[in-house]
C-alpha cells in the first residue's frame, strides 16, 4: 500500500507550477487577471474521515467547513463550491443535503455544480468537494513556509476539543454537558471563514491545524527552515475540554495531538501583537500566542521552561 | 437508494447561483474581475467508471480527459487542475501517476494540488478531479440551453468507437487492428481542448457527448425548449467501428446510444456552416452535421427521411 508521503513526494515531480507550491500547501495559489484565486479540494470518506452513523448532515456541513477552513488559512474570502455525491439511501441522502444547505449558506460557498456518482453495492462512499476562494489584491498569500526568527507563534480558538469528542463517541465517559458540546466541535467545526482573511495582513505564515496542533507546527517549522517552540501550557483548552479531561501535561498533550480542530496556526513578528489581538477581539474570536520562531528546525516542545522530549504520536498521519 | 435524478433535482434548490446554472450544463461558470472562469468536477469510480483490471494509466488519463472534454464544451481554455487520490497499492498508484503526468501535460491541465485518503481495507476506490478554464472575455460561454429553432446540429469525431471497445473488453469479437483501437478510445478519449474554444464563436448551444448521442441530444433539446431531429444515417463512424460492427441501424443505434464518446454536440445557425468547417479543418478534425432544431420538444430520430421510434435505452443514465 502506497503511503501518503511516498504519493505525495512523487506527485510533487508531477505538479512543478509555481501555482502548487509545492503541494507544501493547503491549497493552490493562482493567478488570474488581478485576482488571486485560492484552490482547495478535500476529499471525506466514509469509516475513514466519518464514523457510518454520524449524523448525515453533519457530514455534509464537516465536507464544507473543511475547506472553508483551508481558505480561511491562506487569508482567502470564500467564492463557491462544487462536490461530488455518492449517491446512497434516500432519507440519508436528503439529511445531508439539509447539512450541505446549511453549511453553503453558513460557510459563504454557495454551491455551483459538481457530480453525482453510483458506488458499487456496500462500498463506502466519499464525498469530494472544491473550495474557491479570493485572497486579497494587494499582499501576498500567507504559505506554510514563511516563518521567520523571532516571530511569534499563534492559534485561534481552543485545541483538542474535536478529538475529546471523538473519543467520547468511542466511549470515553464524560460529563453529559461537556459531552455534548465537545463532539457537536468534532462533527460540526465551525472555522471563521472572517479570521483568516483579516488576520493574513499581519502574519508570515499560516496554515489551519487539522491532524494536530504538533503535528502541523512541525510541518510548519519544515516548509519553514526553522525552530517553532511551544510551551504546553499555553495550549488554549475549552472549559468542556478542562471539565472533561483536565489540564495537566498528559491532557494538554492529548489536545495538542488530536485532529479535527481546524484553528488557524499563524507566525507573526512580535510587532504585530497588538494588532492581532484587536483584530480577533473585534470579530470576537479568541486568540492565543503559543510559542516562538528561533534558528534550528523542527518542533520544540517546552515543560514548565524546559524541554521535553516530542511523544512518539505527534498527530494524525493520513 | 436515491437516484441521480432525484438528487440533482434537490440539489438545484440549493444551487440557485446564477453561476451554477441550475445544474443543467457541464459545467459551471463564474465572473471573476475580467475573466469568466469554468470549474468542473468528475468522479471515477472503480467498478462503475473504469473496470478494475483497466491499465492504471489509463484511467488517470481518462479522470483527466472526461473534465478536458467538459471544459472545451464550454469554449474554455484549460487552466489547472486539482484532484483527490484514493490510496491503494504501490505499482497500481505509481502507474497511475505515470498516465495522469502524460494527462496534465497533452490536456495542458497542470495539477496544483488536491488531497489524499486512504479508503478501508478492500473498498473499491474513487478519484475526484476539478479542472479549471479560462473562458473568452468577449463572448458568451455556450450553454446546453441555446439551441435556436433553424439551427444546425453537429458532432465533432466519430460516435460509437468508446461503447463498442467497452464490448470488446467484455468478449465482443473483433478483428484486432480495430479492436485494439476501439479499445484505446474506451479507455483513453481525447477531446481536443481546441476545437471547443475554437467553435464556441459559432455555436448557439455546446456540451459534450458523454452518456450517448441520444441521450445528450434529448437533454439539449430539453434545456432548449426546441425540438432537434437528427438523421442516424448522417451520425458520423469509424472505419474501426464500420469494420467491427458494420453501419446498419442497428449498428448506428448502438453507435448513438453508447457513451464515453468525449465529442463536441453543437447547434449553430445555418450561415455559420462554412466557419465551422473551416475551423475544424484547420485543427485537423472532424466535424458533421446531424441534424436540424426546429419547434416542438425533444428528440426525434429519423431513419431515410421518415421519424422512426426512439429505442428504450437511449444512453447512460447514472
Amino acid at each position: 500500500m502506497t503511503t501518503e508521503f511516498a504519493l505525495i513526494d512523487a506527485l510533487r515531480r508531477i505538479a512543478t507550477s509555481s501555482a502548487a507550491r509545492g503541494l507544501l500547501d493547503d491549497a493552490a495559489v493562482i493567478q488570474i487577471g488581478d485576482e488571486k484565486l485560492v484552490l482547495t479540494l478535500d476529499t471525506l470518506v466514509e469509516g475513514v474521515h466519518y464514523l457510518p452513523d454520524d449524523p448525515p448532515d453533519t457530514v455534509a456541513w464537516k465536507l464544507v467547513a473543511v475547506n472553508a477552513s483551508d481558505l480561511s488559512a491562506k487569508g482567502a474570502e470564500p467564492l463557491a463550491c462544487l462536490y461530488s455525491h455518492a449517491l446512497g439511501e434516500d432519507s440519508w441522502d436528503r439529511a445531508f443535503l439539509d447539512g450541505l444547505a446549511r453549511a453553503c449558506t453558513h460557510f459563504s460557498l454557495p454551491l455551483l455544480g459538481g457530480d453525482t456518482v453510483r458506488m458499487p453495492e456496500g462500498a463506502p462512499r466519499s464525498f469530494s468537494l472544491t473550495a474557491l476562494g479570493r485572497a486579497k489584491r494587494d499582499q501576498p498569500v500567507p504559505s506554510r513556509g514563511g516563518a521567520r526568527v523571532g516571530d511569534r507563534l499563534w492559534v485561534s480558538g481552543t485545541i483538542g476539543d474535536a478529538g475529546l469528542g471523538l473519543a467520547v463517541l468511542r466511549g470515553r465517559k464524560a460529563k453529559q454537558s461537556a459531552a455534548q458540546w465537545l463532539v457537536a466541535r468534532y462533527r460540526t467545526p465551525s472555522p471563521d471563514t472572517r479570521l483568516g482573511p483579516a488576520l493574513a495582513p499581519f502574519a508570515s505564515a499560516m496554515m489551519d491545524i487539522s491532524d494536530g496542533l504538533l503535528i502541523d507546527v512541525q510541518r510548519m517549522a519544515e516548509a519553514s527552515g526553522v525552530a517553532i517552540g511551544i510551551g504546553i501550557e499555553s495550549v488554549p483548552l475549552s472549559p468542556a475540554f478542562r471539565a472533561a479531561a483536565g489540564d495537566d501535561f498528559d491532557a494538554r498533550l492529548m489536545a495538542a495531538t488530536a485532529g479535527d480542530d481546524y484553528c488557524l496556526l499563524f507566525a507573526a513578528p512580535p510587532e504585530h501583537t497588538a494588532r492581532i489581538r484587536e483584530t480577533a477581539a473585534a470579530l470576537d474570536r479568541q486568540v492565543s500566542a503559543i510559542g516562538a520562531v528561533s534558528d534550528g528546525g523542527g518542533l520544540v516542545l517546552f515543560h514548565q521552561g524546559q524541554p521535553v522530549p516530542l511523544p512518539d504520536h505527534v498527530g494524525y498521519r493520513h
